[in-house]
């Protein structure tokens, strides 16, 4: 895990230690937590076009920027709790798809590799 | 931005532009894609009681590892297209936190900021 | 509640006591599962165009047809858990949303109320 | 359909209308929707126990409730836009869950049939 990620757990965790939080931090309840977080992103673009998506005016953009923060707050948590390096876990994942997804193969196709 | 989350979203966004993916992955379906990810992790508590989350078998536990990063990978990639900082964008997010959620006042209560 | 609607969830209520599932369908389960089975059907549309989204292909259409369907399960689960008539609630919640989006006022507007 | 259902689809079908509202109901976007609501779901229940999910105070209980009509909503305007039948396709997934998870073979378990 990347020096500056660690620091960032370590002060949530001291945020919701603080608070006795710890109790309720569960990873059933953070992975709830989390997926709660990526639906208030969702909200955010639901009734736009993809075309609006691009470019948002300055206050939703905002908003947008704080949920993002939101989902990765409770990302880190999660992966705290479980002890996951997430680096480490992306880097591995990225490796998997470059498996399932060769470049030559699914070029300008949005197909899920089991639907090839 | 840490330069080691740029240089993974540099990978992905390496990783998208090979495979021609740039035109579906406008924030509207990025966000979709990051919320969908976030079900699947979801999808693995939910039967779980919270005790039985707290000590994953391990073959579970690679599974939400890789779910982990899979959320991780579109939180990236979702960011770089709208051109958001994480690492900034968490700092603000905490900074209101602490100002929503004074440790004295909410100590083992879990309760949204609105509801006191 | 419609006699239908109550006929279908007795079938639900057999089908988990049959498997003795009744100790995983916590109201908390059961709304993990149905935004589950929501994110399932993002899946379906999540790379496609609003356009194509009006014009599934038979497969799709097939597939996207019974995670309608789980939705629906899930739904009429909890609300029988909680013993929520859903007719009732639909009844209410609209004459709630006649008041927050009158017509006239709201008229090719997709904002929320609290933001007009 | 049941009468009922289809009774509902249409108070639903003229309150979008009368709002000018079809343009942004494409099913994409209801899908987002729906799950947003099923998220709104969760975050009621996402800090209880399970145990405190099965006796909600009368005010959450009030929440879930306008929160399982508003997921209901949604489901039955995107069923509508799609022209799925609700109830037939949830006798269809009966039945293939019936042979999914036969009674005698899956009970007191809450793996997925793939897990077998």
């Amino acid at each position: 895990m990347s020096d500056e990620l660690r620091a960032l757990q370590q002060r949530l965790a001291a945020f919701a230690a603080a608070r006795d939080w710890d109790q309720f931090h569960s990873p059933k309840n953070l992975a709830m937590a989390l997926s709660v977080e990526a639906a208030e992103l969702v909200e955010e673009f639901q009734w736009l076009t993809e075309e609006q998506s691009r470019r948002l005016d300055a206050e939703r953009r905002e908003r947008v920027r704080l949920e993002l923060a939101d989902v990765f707050i409770y990302l880190l948590r999660l992966a705290d709790t479980l002890d996951v390096d997430l680096m480490c876990a992306a880097d591995d994942k990225i490796a998997l798809n470059e498996r399932k997804y060769p470049a030559e193969r699914v070029r300008g196709d949005s197909r899920k590799y089991d639907e090839y």
